[in-house]
């Protein structure tokens, strides 16, 4: 079977295409124009029938991804499937599984099952808790071990793959000659740079990547290459580790699409608001306009139980600026795994993020919305408010909460709402 | 009294610019110089002992305002004290009582009583609510009952006035001739518009400025010139009505300027992240660099409920292009008077912003904070962490529900703990 890629080459428009055409109100000729030059991606396992699949890069609406999974202290697969739920409702465009703890490959399958969205994971996660209980340590995962996990992951469905094939010998080594405020901050990062280090051998997702590539093309399967090596302080932002293993992504990038298969490139992090700019224009230089998928970045390392909000800051602008996708982060940032009501406000902060940059980018279908929730406010019709809202239950909730004698204001303003008395003025003139 | 203008040109330091200096790490005679020619604003009326004054404007960090205050509504002088206190607690620059129900003399002087921050104002609401009281409605108000109040509050002690003296005819015409999608959303500016329209009279904060300016100049009082027509949507933004009035407040303030009286500029409102750059620019080259004090922006009209997030996004931008001063926005705006926790959300987000622009000014006691939650987090000093977070007592409480079986780390990840892998590494090196 053809990858899309391959397709969008042949000048066929398979129907995934159409449907993202009509969503995002482009000609379906133009997606895979850009698909087939690499900027954009429709990460969408040839396999699975995916209900909502959706457009990520150059000229799409800016996308979020809502990360939920189990850890070591938390493995309850029903908390998980509810996190999905809330996530899907609360209008995440991609769901990732990063699960850690318990049986991974039952909660994959069960989440992926219920996944009406684009479904990622870390390959590298499952092989190192397989090698863990293996062979006694993740330190001895094998190449096998890597490549079957992707392999099956493959097979069952999985969307797209976070693959840290940046965490190199070389760029390990850049990283110790150039000390950092907090070193490596990604799992995935820090298990290979431990790998790489125990067993003085290569990454396999570096060394084996044409193999990883070939799974890849057979199910379709969109790459998203990892940053192990982002920056976890802004003190670490931009420095010379990140900046070689973006250069690293981007050369990755073009061979996978050279053989048909998808690529984004993944970014920080922890990055100070007047860097980020220069973050955006490097990524699109070095990766030839790959797709750009960006966590956060926070714009400041203080906020622990507020870290959804730096992160929206910095979302905000990176996408103004030219950032694809949006990795969600939630209150429980650097503090615990999130429950639900994390989820929903890391996936709330983030859609109010993308949107404000599609606004900046003047996305046609983003003003709309804009319009209608305004009109809406200026005839002080609550119920069409509520309906537009971001959540409708709360929202709802809050206005009877707090009932204004007037019945068409509120209880901020009451009789001296603004509007009204403009309103008043209008009708005398 | 001399005022701090006129201090600064006799070259005299006063205690407050010490404070301030020391606050700041800055030398007090560059303070006053910038004082001197209106680029900052230190709001302490003279006639009270201000515990935390606060400098507001170039090279200062950036401060932020939290807005309390009654409605017709909700009037509950216990709810408000308590609004008070959690400002304070969770890190507001300074205060604004902008109260509208019940009895306002009394809830201001309460409130000012036991504010250790700059207090300000808007009398044109208690002069418009004793109109109402006194003559039967709002419209009937006089020059006089203004002026008493502008009077008495300064008097009393409050430290900044917000008044909204750029509308005026010329300006309402201007709006009346190029129609909005929300027209006037400002309380102030709605009034003061339909008083111009009912009565065919010039607004009187206007047309006895310089009476005004002479109350002012009395205890120091510092005006913050209101944006009465500031936009209400971002469909609104950056329109030629909005304009006008920041042209006329520039030349207002040149005015105040060369009588001795500070004073700083209001500005939007809601403003897509594309044009916010704009805005301060114009604001900076009309009104000659005066302090710039923002309600947000807003980059989007959409979140209500969750306004603080999109405030949050624009004040950071904003005051990293050169905002001074952020009026925080709470989850409560558009829907309802904010209740206590409103309050706490709304500072903290507006603290976040503030302190995220601070980073991107470079200023350095904003990164010797980020260094040292930065290393709390690599030494996962829990303890630490928490006491140099925003909200100590939650971090803790979501840290006391969610223990990891491993003390050190987080239920996020477990033993696969990125920062304790990689200090493995290095004890092996």
């Amino acid at each position: 079977m053809k990858t899309l890629i391959e397709l969008s080459r042949s000048g066929k428009i398979p129907p995934v295409i159409h449907k993202i055409a009509k969503h995002e109100n482009l000609p379906a000729k133009e997606i895979m124009r850009l698909v087939a030059c690499g900027k954009v991606v429709v990460p969408a396992n040839s396999s699975r029938h995916l209900k909502h699949p959706c457009g990520i890069g150059k000229n799409m609406s800016v996308k979020i991804n809502a990360n939920i999974g189990t850890s070591p202290d938390c493995h309850n697969l029903a908390d998980e499937l509810r996190k999905l739920n809330i996530a899907i409702e609360y209008g995440a465009d991609t769901i990732m599984d990063l699960s850690l703890g318990g049986d991974l490959q039952k909660i994959q399958k069960a989440l992926l099952a219920k996944s009406t969205l684009p479904f990622g994971t870390v390959p590298i996660y499952e092989a190192a808790k397989l090698a863990q209980e293996k062979r006694g340590n993740f330190l001895n995962m094998t190449k096998d071990d890597i490549l079957d996990v992707i392999s099956r992951q493959a097979k069952n469905g999985v969307d797209f793959f976070t693959l840290h094939c940046g965490v190199t010998k070389k760029t390990v080594k850049t990283l110790f000659k150039n000390p950092r405020m907090m070193g490596i901050v990604s799992r995935g990062g820090a298990l290979l740079a431990r790998w790489i280090k125990h067993n003085q051998r290569e990454n396999p997702l570096f060394e084996y990547y044409d193999e990883i590539l070939g799974i890849a093309k057979q199910y379709d399967v969109t790459l998203s290459l990892g940053d192990g090596l982002r920056p976890g302080s802004i003190f670490d932002a931009t420095d010379k580790t990140q900046l070689e293993e973006l250069k690293l992504l981007g050369v990755l990038a073009k061979t996978a699409q050279r053989k048909g298969v998808q690529v984004m490139i993944e970014g920080p992090g922890h990055v100070p608001i007047n860097q980020i700019k220069r973050n955006i224009d490097l990524e699109k230089k070095y990766c030839n306009e790959a797709p750009f998928y960006v966590l956060g970045p926070l714009v400041t390392d203080i906020a622990v139980g507020y870290d959804h909000i730096p992160a929206a800051i910095g979302s905000a602008i990176a996408a103004s600026l030219g950032a694809d996708f949006l990795c969600f982060v939630t209150p429980a940032e650097h503090l615990k795994l999130p429950d639900t009501e994390d989820i929903k406000l890391g996936v709330i902060s983030s859609r109010i993020a993308a949107h404000s940059a599609d606004l900046a980018r003047g996305n046609v279908n983003a003003w709309q919305k804009d319009k209608m929730m305004s009109l809406a406010r200026k005839q002080r019709d609550w119920t069409r408010q509520i309906n537009l809202s971001l959540d409708p239950q709360k929202i709802r909730q809050k206005r009877r909460d707090s009932q204004p004698k007037i019945k068409d204001v509120c209880t901020m303003c009451g009789e001296f709402c603004s509007i009204k008395l403009m309103e008043k003025s209008n009708r005398r003139a």
